[in-house]
């Protein structure tokens, strides 16, 4: 069996995760989270030694008032050398302002489908590339790097299947704008590692791998499995929420955002390094469920949780 | 890569999944169901084309209350041709109570931890395999089938680190008894799929592959995920639980058993054969559900619920 070479030969690689907790994880929640308690939660991750945390999003705030302190939130977290502090940004007003709040890495969100581009931004993919080519040469220019997300990459919720041809275009056009990476993003959690293989075989034929991330949502319990098929695809980042923070906006209730805590566990037994520490991680999940209205689904931190309650 | 041409060559295999919901899921739920609802919940189950149900368990109603009315359930129960209907058995009078109800297939229950053995059923290893030898000769000189599991093969909730070794000599005992088929067991949801391609290799070496099967815990997240890896290295049956009913004893409040929901939207997105309606087994959970005292923790049906309740 070829698999046992494969996860063998995955031992003392090098993955990084992206967390994403702060920005897509507390975006989506309804309870209200204080400036304090988003500076303290950021902390905490930098303490877990993660290597890339995204913190904040500088967007309209009539549209997302969760993410209006995203200055205050940056002027007051402890920058930890070694780990990179992003924020997504819309447009060139965003970009402005994440400049002056010294944010350093931007993060840019196009989607494959139309319909959910136009539902989501109220902008067709092709002009909210426009814009988003403005904003990266602006950003390249002023020196900061850019990151960019491919949302509904596996499927949408109004158009249903999504063709790989689409995903392999505009990751093309989202590397070719200036993107160092792509995060190429589950954003209903439908997919599968079959599916995994396909869309990463298709992207692998005309991109450089290297440049791929995936970004899993769990909503139906596939996320940690299409992690597998990632890495023994050569994937080597990964997008995840402390605690699986964010929920599902298309499936309230279900589970949205891949927990950091299960991705860390799967790769610490897979034998991958992270640098992260899972144990310092937990902290970091126990103070944000805490200021959470619902349990947060991860499994691990569930477990983890259990055993500190149980005498 | 070669992962690619593993899961492509999956396509069309044909797998076995093995529901526990009724015994392995309701003997560690805290509710009372009902004689009725078991029933209805079994027919339910085999509405959805499942091929093996472990209906209950004729163990002692000192010890394990809920399965008191195993006999009644296996007589009220309609019976699926092709669907076959298991009980549990811990010892002799266990397997006369089955025989008398008409069960034609037994399962019996060893561990590879020493301590967990006694702390379950205070017996040693040694002790429980001598009373399984009995039960298997006396089961098969009637015409019964006898599948085993093997619990703590991944961990220990005592002991922590299990020897793979003992995994193996243990499994080939039960064979050697008179299993056709040893479930591997994850008993407290630790395991992640290094381990599970570890353990598969030692297996492989002294014992045909085509008699394990895997039983995993989603306990920390991983069960999807190593199901994926079991099915790279050749595994063709895997036990489940509706809805993940059956929570963990060892964790009060986190996931047990690997929801049978989950798996089977994985098993269908990577293309391999099941018979089983995912469709037919959501009413099932849905009834189930109903009846128990929290939400069931499969990420699946939490997602299908939640597209059944939004308008």
């Amino acid at each position: 069996m070829v698999a046992s070479a494969d996860l063998t030969s995955l031992r003392g690689e090098a993955v990084t995760v992206v967390e994403v907790g702060p920005r897509d994880g507390l975006q989506n929640e309804s309870a209200h989270v204080s400036t304090d308690d988003k500076v303290a939660f950021v902390d905490r991750l930098s303490a877990a030694n993660l290597p890339v945390i995204e913190v904040s999003a500088f967007v309209s705030p009539k549209w997302v008032p969760q993410m209006a302190d995203a200055a205050e939130v940056f002027a007051r977290i402890q920058r930890r050398p070694g780990t990179r502090y992003t924020a997504l940004v819309p447009n060139l007003p965003g970009l402005e302002r994440a400049t002056s709040a010294g944010v350093t890495e931007v993060a840019i969100f196009a989607a494959v489908s139309e319909t959910f581009s136009r539902k989501n931004i109220n902008q067709s993919v092709d002009d909210s590339l426009a814009i988003y080519r403005d904003v990266a040469t602006r950003a390249l220019a002023a020196g900061l790097r850019v990151r960019a997300y491919l949302s509904t990459s596996f499927g949408c919720p109004y158009e249903g299947h999504v063709p790989v041809t689409a995903v392999v275009r505009r990751t093309a056009q989202l590397l070719d704008l200036g993107a160092f990476e792509v995060a190429v993003s589950d954003t209903i959690g439908v997919a599968h590692p079959a599916q995994v293989v396909e869309v990463l075989t298709a992207l692998r034929s005309e991109l450089p791998i290297d440049r791929i991330a995936l970004h899993f949502h769990d909503t139906r319990g596939t996320a940690l499995a299409n992690v597998l098929a990632g890495l023994l695809e050569g994937i080597r980042t990964f997008d995840a929420s402390a605690g699986g923070l964010g929920g599902c906006p298309y499936a309230p209730g279900a589970a949205g955002n891949l927990a950091t805590d299960d991705l860390l566990y799967m790769l610490e037994g897979v034998g991958v390094r992270t640098g992260v520490s899972l144990a310092a991680l937990e902290e970091a999940t126990a103070f944000i469920a805490a200021r959470i209205d619902h349990a947060l689904p991860s499994r691990y931190a569930q477990a983890a949780k259990a055993a500190r309650s149980t005498p």
